[in-house]
């Protein structure tokens, strides 16, 4: 398990090695300081969202932009509530890494909604659902790496419909056939918080893990001799994703 | 509408005007010269695809990379196949544009594999298949900006089960856990060939389309001033998606 990259390329691709460096700088964050983010900075964000893939280049996505305190701790706290239920369900879930709770610390909120009408551009025989979600998963993946070439932090706060998505869009206004899907925390890093935070370990020590590509990467065909066991996938799971934590009895 | 792109920062961020040039130059391509593509590429491309943020850090992904021109002619029909049947269903889907048929077309095929059983990973609250693949996806959109940062060119061919993904996992040995959801043609450009084409003539027009962006960014909260009526909705997915052509009668 390695927690660093280095260019596998000799230095003549010069925007490679700038990418390379944008992508290994992007991580979820989860303490924010309260230091406002200038407008022009937003925009230049959301220009590099805008030019994300998505099927049939649908472009599916809009942008709703909350700054005001008191909208963000309204936001936070509707999208917090999904995970009330679950924490009794899944307790060996660690609840501390959910970006839902936080959000409000973060002086901008971007929310990336879905334009459900733009499934018509879909080829019937797939499935228009995910192709959907898939662009707009581009595109939060898109905006994110811009805010990191810009010096600011993110995090990415998943809903899926429920009583969190009808308040917000209701709070918001947001018209129906849009899915509310990602809330983006936009800032800039408190790291002393962060580094001070012990709820946050697993998700320092584990969120910058990445698996060596030599282990993922299969030439011509399947090698089996890379093959994880169900037991290797289910340590893995346990202990070096960011969600699940063994707790002592 | 807008086809071109310039920042909207001034020029103190010099990797975010890198990122945006890659962002904007990045484009799905529909006619590959056969010029082979060094496998030290290849590795620097899947180096950042291995960056990609996923749901819980669970980096479900894993490659299968094929340059074998039989292999790729398998893989090719059976990826083509899935739209044969949707071609009677769907007569106003212009099929020009769709990748499959051309898969074979590239020196390289690089097949992004899901592994289903990082889905533990995922809170129960939350819809896991939609969580994998939108990791992927994620995964999908790092390595075309890599390949678009060392001046190669990739495409976006989807899969979403059935008999082509079965016929797919036989040939090359895959195993049951994983989804091959995704195979991203990876090579260099054939303009010549390209620019000839006049089947892809509605995917040169309309592929660089980008709506403005201050048609889609709400401050504050969902201004319904910028909201599209369903009827100009249904004109966009018409006039400016790659997929649905008017056709005459």
């Amino acid at each position: 398990m390695r927690d660093t990259c280095s260019s596998v390329t000799d230095a003549v691709y010069p925007d490679y090695d700038v990418l390379l460096r944008i992508a290994t700088s992007r991580r979820s964050l989860r303490r924010f300081s309260p230091n406002p983010v200038d407008w022009s900075l937003v925009e230049a964000v959301l220009e590099v969202a805008r030019l994300s893939p998505s099927a049939a280049n649908s472009q599916p996505w809009e942008f709703v932009v909350v700054e005001d305190a008191d909208t963000r701790a309204r936001i936070s706290e509707a999208a917090a509530s999904l995970f009330r239920e679950g924490r009794s369900r899944d307790p060996s879930f660690e609840w501390s890494v959910s970006v839902q709770p936080f959000l409000s610390q973060a002086p901008v909120l971007i929310l990336v909604l879905g334009d459900r009408r733009m499934m018509a551009a879909y080829p019937s025989i797939l499935r228009g659902n995910v192709l959907l979600r898939q662009s707009l998963a581009n595109c939060v993946y898109g905006l994110q790496l811009a805010a990191a070439s810009l010096g600011l932090s993110t995090a990415w706060g998943t809903l899926q419909g429920g009583t969190p998505e009808s308040e917000i869009r209701d709070l918001l206004r947001i018209p129906d056939y849009f899915t509310i899907d990602h809330i983006v925390p936009l800032g800039y890093a408190d790291h002393v918080e962060g580094e001070k935070a012990t709820a946050l370990e697993p998700a320092r020590q584990r969120g910058p893990l990445r698996r060596p590509l030599d282990e993922m990467v299969h030439r011509g065909s399947y090698e089996a001799s890379k093959a994880r066991s169900d037991a290797a996938a289910e340590q893995f799971v346990w202990d070096c994703t960011v969600t699940r934590v063994r707790r002592p009895d």
